[in-house]
């Protein structure tokens, strides 16, 4: 069912409004979070949605809290997280939460 | 900072394909969702997120369990589920968990 992932794990929800400004740079910045993080001890899983008008949401999954806390604090990710409030986002919301539960629906065909 | 939520709550995230069939019935469903959704006891809000090629992310935020079981289990919403597993999705995962820890960025300004 889990594809190998632990019975327990963590969900990282961000929601984000884009501004307009520097598309070139954020999509360089965005493909290089997302190689990063996939590099990352304890990085399970990502998924990502973005609107024409600029709302996302990108739900990242963990090992444990520790691993969510070493990626915030990676080097590389705080300057991406700097430049983010400076240019990249309007606002954004992010959540962390326990998993307690999940069903899939046509994924085992895949 | 949470608006008038609780202290503690929950995130329900359903990530889903959609198929091409069925575009306007889908239209109607889902805004007739939002709509139920946002009447149930315990519904705290709701982010939803569809590109164009039909990957969305939908997470609705609730009080607690019980208020997710109730609304799992409301008669026009089955109907509705029904439908989703026969027309409207390829695949979709859904996955429940608890709120942990949370910051945001920019909204105090809205």
């Amino acid at each position: 069912m889990n594809n190998g992932w632990p019975e327990e794990y963590y969900a990282v929800i961000f929601t984000s409004q884009r501004t307009d400004a520097e598309m070139e740079l954020y999509g360089l910045t965005s493909e290089r979070m997302i190689e990063l993080a996939q590099q990352q001890p304890g990085f399970l899983g990502l998924e990502a949605v973005r609107e024409e008008n600029g709302l996302g949401i990108t739900v990242s999954y963990w090992r444990d809290r520790d691993a969510i806390a070493a990626w915030r604090d990676h080097a590389e990710h705080k300057v991406a997280q700097k430049i983010g409030r400076q240019e990249f986002y309007s606002w954004f919301q992010l959540r962390i939460a326990k998993v307690i539960d999940e069903r899939s629906f046509g994924l085992e065909d895949l």
